[in-house]
């Protein structure tokens, strides 16, 4: 976790308090479902709760720690100095640590994956709200980073809605995924505790119990976690590389926004860098590489190796928080990103209406000239806009084969822009629904 | 693609016969649709389907492309020697080459799923099979490698069934992801197409139009497909690996199976080695090494750069045979792995009651001896079975301050199995249902 | 292996008849390496050169390995059947399959990196012709994809000569990597063989024992290899990415080589797409591919196990045939690539001289005005430029406050390109030598 | 970093105070240089060095940059805070940021190389010690998780310590890649500073001047160099596979060491797990999943762009610090990994001289004995062992048919373990030199 790259939300979440939080929410459920099994005593069971309002120190349970070596006792000795030892003897019975600690783990991605959501809704409000503003801004589209032919910004703005859309939906299939608890000891078998305790935990948890566990839950949850979060970071990639190559100097159909005052521009006012979209590709790249280790954790030796927690303890925080960082930082620069439509429209001219030409050529062919023929007659006064930068529709016009083919009229429509954006609504509709 | 890893069916989908013959119903039906709208004469668009049964000739394909250099007009000039060129002239209208690609793409990916989930099926019929059978088939459950407590081998592959059934849900997801289709144009503006086109084509080939499209479908559609796909190789490496564990030397609870007559293994008996297994392990590997660059494809400069294509050409087949290929050999593995059940029960008692040291500690505490000298009991005696070899449960029944704490049979009661598998029905039904 | 990426010399050195033929090698040798020591007699061995000249039939051997499911076996059987029942029975003893299959995978490797070398040169060879014949055309220098400061063209190619110099080095160090036989036996004991045989074979065959093996090479070199193959993809994946940037519409400072005949670029002559170089960041994704499960075959089980068998044949033949193809794709591209140098100036006076305002800015503070000053003066000139297309050193010069403090000739000096370049003789002495 | 898999030495190397100190020495190293120039006065370069014994202070540098948003220019005001504006006014001139930021990350890279380097060191040293130690410690060699023939531990320690060994090569390569350093300016051309100013902070920094740089140092080096982290983690997992086979319950052929107050094992005496090694497996992906992300950081766009940056803050720091402990860990887990001779031999004869069958069938066959018949002999003999629990020496002893071929002299030489381990002498020549 790179501080710079995080939100206090998110970073709050992995933090060693809300663990504890957590571990005390799962021991205190525990007690209450075995006391309503009669496996131990009410009042201890309602005694634990003592401890519902308390920030648990983590500096005590750590000195604990140093003399126990096990992170689990020493929560539990510091849980027992807050409600005293005689009602804390029943906390944890029949569990096994890895009960609660993976029953966290996935308390913890449950709730990084809700922050992770909000932020997706954040970016997809931002690319809505482009996406009308600019529906009509007619752009060159390209490809191979050629010239092709026109779209509008609206349409871009529009294809990374429903991608990110999609992105959403996969992040909720995700959640799902890790939306699982167990309590079901040492190997998975309730040899020492009743099912009925897990399925208590996990609802008030808001889990649901993992159908069959081991020691462990399954890791090919995760795995499937992690992979969504990649695939997300890599959509992010793809509008962040839009966007830096939309402020490319040469290009400089949009820009970052910088405010007024920002230092170090003025003297140089085309060195205006697009660093939150340079960023955004790098933090992708960060995200993406929980996926292999993830995969790498699914093969677990028997009931349990734990050759997955080392991983998880640096994934499961990193991969979360700088995903949510690089939401927000998108949905920032989208919200604020500068869009310039005068330089589209000089962007799509530099080739004064060759774009148009495969309309042109279509057209003639249509009016009956020969396939070779309508190539040629293309072919020549495209080539004087090639070369000698003539207007493309001007040289079609004084061309009189052309014009013999085609009136005027015919030829003003072929660079008629409304021929390109014409399904534009219709596409919208698809996108954004009625 | 290695032949040797490979399964008839799913190579004949990537086979270029298959591949011209979607490229076939595409056009065609494309047609249909152009005729429908009055584009294109429905004399012209009943005509194709001329070519309903051929069968297109690949190397008079390549033998157009060699002059060509392009591979759709050389499939569509080769159409044309089929069903006339007068006929052939309507084909391909309004349409750009990746309109044909993509689709195509996408319908190998929704076929090849079909095969994968018919995999996926024979896998899971086989561990359910195998989990009943051995529902009661007591083995040691060990954590760390380390025996813990006693599980049954029908829980193990009740957990891998699971597992598999998740993976199954997983792609039958993956499958809508890709099944999409895309008539849009050049850009995906529907410039020159009517979007009623791509409804059509794309009904007829069981997808859905792709909401909004560039010059491709996008991307991270693809990448989530492929990332599945490595979440299903490492779920068969975890069957894997728990097999060959099974099957080595000190363990043998289980075994590949070895037909009577296969060579090699009769002079050296024990020398059987976990071959398919450990091949699976280095499938999963490779069907696994799809997912990078299935995330590096989904940034493509503005409406399309071809960088993914080269990618697709290589782990769109090789990952989709090989992991069919690789549920196949699990299946056959599956349903003839050699179970030795008294190899079990020997492996769990090789300390000879020890695992269940825990439950006498607990029991010598619940009958009201001190938690230190419930301990020093426990290992005193836990100490003579370690170092000497003695019998657990006959020392302790030995032990007078064990006895004076415990009857004869609340100690035997301690060593009863059934203590751990009580609740194996009770995960069954979580698993298979009612 | 994709066909359409692939060179012939690279395909046939992967197959099958090459294997065999290296097998072949490897059993003749040790025949010799076992005369010598008395092990088996002279004359059968030197009888197995009889073969020296067979083209092995690959259809025949698997014909037998269909009936002996043994690959091995199957070409000693057919090897038999070219020298002789008789003579052929000493071949191959005290050796086992591994001892053959493990060092022909090295000679493979060591083979195609003599190919790759090849590749790597003629690339490093037309990377310094195309820097000397640009050493001195100027371009503009970009950070983040905006207009910094000047640099040539030339300076681009000599550091894609030093990142690709880099590169050939570190396959040189690969080569060695994997330049290791081992005849060792089952289990790396030579229990069987005697080491002098292993000493032999490996002298013959050009590589080096390996100075302990199992049953198997130790995998951590093959790990190395291949990183080093992705590092180069990654090397190549740098300058494709450069010339499609540079090939943008918008920037046009150079074009893959069209041939004057090449099909429809005549009509749309702007549609020029830089293919080749998308085809290679593609290809780079392929390449890399191979690095992640090459790391995780190294972790092999004991002596051995075999996970590590399937990955290799498919990584080891398509990473060497992929980058082999992209190593002479890109020197043929970067030979005949076109370079636009009035492109390259017009780029670069797009902002009529604005990327000259820093210096101006610090010769004004030398000239004794404040920063602040200076600041104001730079930035009041600047953003007539920015603002209005006004050309930068024209408005400095008719700025009295600047005239102030800069003489005509100073101003003037400002703007020399010289300044830029003037340490492009030390870089390339540097870089390439005296 | 996760605190727990880290040690001080490396964490503090990666600290702000670590990184502004390297910052301090380039800038006053360069004002030195700028000095020999005649560039800037003596005086003011000597004034820099009033700061050589600052600890700088991170907190007030990270007010400063709140105020500038400029990393560098906040600690050159603080250094100017403390050697004076007016010495510090010439301190960074002709400089770029990342000129300086280039420079120390390679420093940071450099140093951590050297700690890593005597990791590697330390568990070259526990390997060799283990190694002749256990020369002739005999275990039996398992392929496939099978027993095959005998070897020694000491083969395995020796060639743990020849793949560590090629990795400690591969580091000091790495570190080479590395260990350079640019003072180039904005693009590298070093138009606003001499060459030499580059080469007097190299040389006094201990780094090569970077032959040609743009505005950064090529990230080919970098990839490079993560690359060989990630064989060296994964040839550690290698090894901590090893211990964790060693150490199950079935195999116990070694353990961890547990000091002999160490809680909870003692009432279940077997339970004693490898946590040391399976969570070397887990930190072995965690140093792997850097080698990716740095690969994908090669092609920056022209001169350069930001995206690698967010990567190398996690993954240098990260990868070094985790791949820092590992070693460590290991060396620990190896300096007293306690072995059970005792055990080895017991598990070697679990088939009772089965492995030995093998030679048994070569020995019948050079004693004149038909292949068939031999074959026929050694597997009735063998099935008595495999079935009924018999040893193979007695039975073969006992058996008229084998004692007509071979004396029993004869047949207990078969079973003599020197002939397994006669080379082994030699492979430790091979492997540790004379």
């Amino acid at each position: 976790m790179i501080p710079r790259y995080s939100r206090p939300e998110m970073v709050a979440l992995w933090a060693p308090e809300t663990k504890f939080r957590i571990w005390f929410e799962i021991e205190a459920h525990a007690c209450d479902a075995q006391a309503a099994l009669g496996v131990i005593p009410q009042a201890n069971a309602a005694a634990v709760w003592k401890a519902r309002d308390v920030t648990f120190d983590v500096a005590r349970i750590d000195e604990i720690e140093a003399v126990t070596k096990h992170d689990v006792i020493a929560f539990l000795t510091h849980l027992a100095e807050h409600i005293g030892a005689d009602d804390a003897r029943f906390v944890h019975q029949g569990m096994t640590s890895s009960d609660v600690l993976d029953t966290t783990l996935n308390v913890q991605l449950v709730r990084a994956t809700d922050l992770l959501l909000a932020g997706m809704d954040r970016v997809l409000a931002a690319l809505k709200t482009r996406a009308y503003e600019h529906k009509d801004t007619v752009r060159i589209g390209r490809s191979h980073g050629i010239h092709a032919e026109p779209i509008t910004m609206g349409l871009t703005f529009a294809r990374f809605y429903a991608e990110m859309a999609r992105g959403r939906a996969r992040l909720v299939a995700a959640r799902a995924e890790v939306a699982t608890g167990a309590i079901s000891g040492a190997v998975g078998t309730f040899a020492n505790i009743d099912p009925s305790v897990e399925e208590h935990v996990c609802k008030m948890l808001g889990l649901t119990p993992e159908p069959i566990s081991t020691q462990v839950i399954p890791r090919d949850r995760h795995a499937m976690y992690f992979a969504v979060l990649g695939v997300i970071a890599s959509s992010i990639e793809n509008i962040a590389i839009e966007i830096r190559h939309m402020q490319r100097t040469e290009v400089l159909e949009a820009e970052e926004f910088f405010s007024p005052g920002q230092k170090g521009s003025s003297a140089m006012p085309h060195k205006r860098n697009p660093v939150l979209s340079e960023n955004l590709t790098g933090l992708a790249r960060l995200v993406r590489m929980a996926v292999v280790p993830a995969l790498e954790n699914v093969a677990l030796w028997h009931e349990r190796d734990i050759s997955h927690s080392s991983v998880e303890r640096a994934i499961a925080p990193d991969a979360t928080i700088t995903l949510d960082f690089a939401l927000h930082r998108l949905a920032g620069l989208l919200e604020k990103l500068v869009i310039y439509p005068a330089n589209m429209l000089a962007n799509m001219n530099k080739f004064r209406g060759l774009v148009m030409s495969q309309r042109v050529l279509l057209a003639l062919t249509q009016a009956g000239v020969s396939r070779e023929d309508s190539y040629r007659l293309v072919q020549r006064n495209a080539m004087k806009v090639w070369e000698k930068g003539a207007d493309f529709k001007t040289e079609l016009l004084a061309d009189p084969e052309v014009t013999a083919a085609l009136s005027p009229a015919e030829i003003e429509e072929k660079f008629d822009l409304g021929y390109h954006t014409k399904h534009v609504d219709t596409i919208f509709r698809r996108v954004f629904g009625a």
